[in-house]
């Protein structure tokens, strides 16, 4: 079965780990079989957000079924 | 809540700007929350059209509500 | 109008021909207007499987219709 | 005498021509002796402005007088 | 039929839209066969001209006929 | 009004969050209007101290006032 | 002797392997002292063919004799 | 003396920060003079684990004493 | 336990595919646990061979034991 | 405390090597505490020059004490 | 005008400053108005020469005439 | 038979030549059949020396005999 991969932008007050498992958290709630996660960009932005929002930049693997 | 980013190609017969605005219109007609646009590549198509068509793609990131 | 990309990762016992076509034909079963296909990365998957699973992550663009 | 570069990110609600031309504005107030700018990242900004924020980041090259 | 790609700069005072062009323009005048061109860097050069000159780095693509 | 970019590189015993941490405290003592921050290399110095160094390279972009 | 690279871009509806052997084929029939060919990207055309045609653009490095 | 730099994938299912150190920690029992380490990849593990692994691909760079 | 990533670069008279595992059979040689494969470069040699010497650079990744 | 890194081309009619210690050199006079430098590009420029000027961009890093 | 560059590769048993110079010396024998050259890769070759061949590969950027 | 290739940094109170050089003579000690050699990154050390020591990150490319 073909893998398909999407990418998100987790967010977090806390830390960069929390943003990428932010990320992953909402992957697993609307998609079955995510295999791996790999991360492409991290950043942090200052001016729209009160203090800090770590942000990590993420590629989710899944496995596709019968339709995407 | 989370970012997602996809990948457009916009397309125009007058120019790049015109391009990346031709792919941010159609992000919005079908995505709300859309925030921010970054370019990756700038090209022109010429065997398959009448004269040139300037493309542009772009990443479009929105804001996920409850459901993708 | 507009071309959108996905991401997609073909996967074959056989060759890297094999898993790019794999990652094609999945495409093209759940898609009209796909136009061409980008290679990104090749590799060789073996502990998770029997012998070698060749692979092949691809971006593949269509045209967008009315609605994505 | 030895180049400098500094990078900015010129902003326009017109179009990429004239963000670009925007930092090069700014470089020019504020230093003489600016040699060429590289085009580094184009992108769009649209959720913290009223219509689209083009912007360029570019890398602006000037000579380097007696003190920086 | 095999293509082969050349990579040109095109220089314009008025944009990057007209460097580009000048580039295909170039190309158009002494090959046959243009089919699509990529763009590769862009820049604007002060020191050495009057005002502001738009340059565009491009490659061309084109279909190889008998001899190159 | 321009953006201006300049790159830390943030250092810290305990981890690489604390790193960049290290990194936006330094840009914001001396830098109104930070804006964002893009993490951009990070690594772990081992020869030069006691026990281990975290360190993130970081760009800070912020919004130039009148004068640089 | 100073080498040169050129770029070529060879087609085939059969195999990756194939489109880099006609490139390299092409380079052949024309130029002396080809040394040596990296392959550059790897794509696949579905648009504007009947089946599938694999393409591979590779940098060909040849030796220079006296003239170019 | 030459510096050495060898690939580890460090693996960790608290954080990316003991990822790092789990790498750095196998370079120091085996390698004397490990002098400094890079960052290259971070990602994380979800289907061949339990929950979640995170993995950190990074360079470790030794200085060589006679023999390697 | 920590996953070591070695380069190795295979060779064939026959094709891409026979290259890369041409590889993997020299690493499973010598190393066990071998995990997975990254292709980093194709190229062909011609210069130094009798006709096309098809070459595969590849990463190995391999779970490290006690010792390396 | 935080190091800082700007970028410089230094220049030289005899070599490169001259052309990066330029670089240094320029920033030994106005910096305190550079740590080391990084070599980004190397160029000749023979347009606007009488021969050869052989150019290296590089990026020097220094700790920032108590003002920028 | 529009520039083209091309790409040539320098030899010399000497140093790298020799190998740049040697694909300089090379254009300007056959092309008028090379205006830069850009360094993309530096090497050594040592297993088809007798001692250590330094090569530059470098792009030679010249202004285009009537024909090129 | 495969090649192989390692990543040494050769370091030179000389020169970029000579940091060159100096990984490729360590290569040579203690490894047979070195082919050739890719430079990858220079750099220059300032803060825990003397004066300066140039370095050169190389990859090394060698033929494997029998065992690794």
């Amino acid at each position: 079965m073909v893998y398909k991969k999407i990418t998100l932008i987790g967010r977090s007050s806390e830390s960069f780990d929390a943003a990428v498992d932010d990320a992953i958290n909402r992957a697993q709630e609307t998609l079955a079989g995510v295999h791996w996660v790999e991360v492409k960009e991290l950043g942090v932005e200052l001016a729209s957000v009160k203090t800090r929002e770590y942000q990590a930049e993420v590629e989710v693997a899944f496995e596709l079924e019968a339709e995407e």
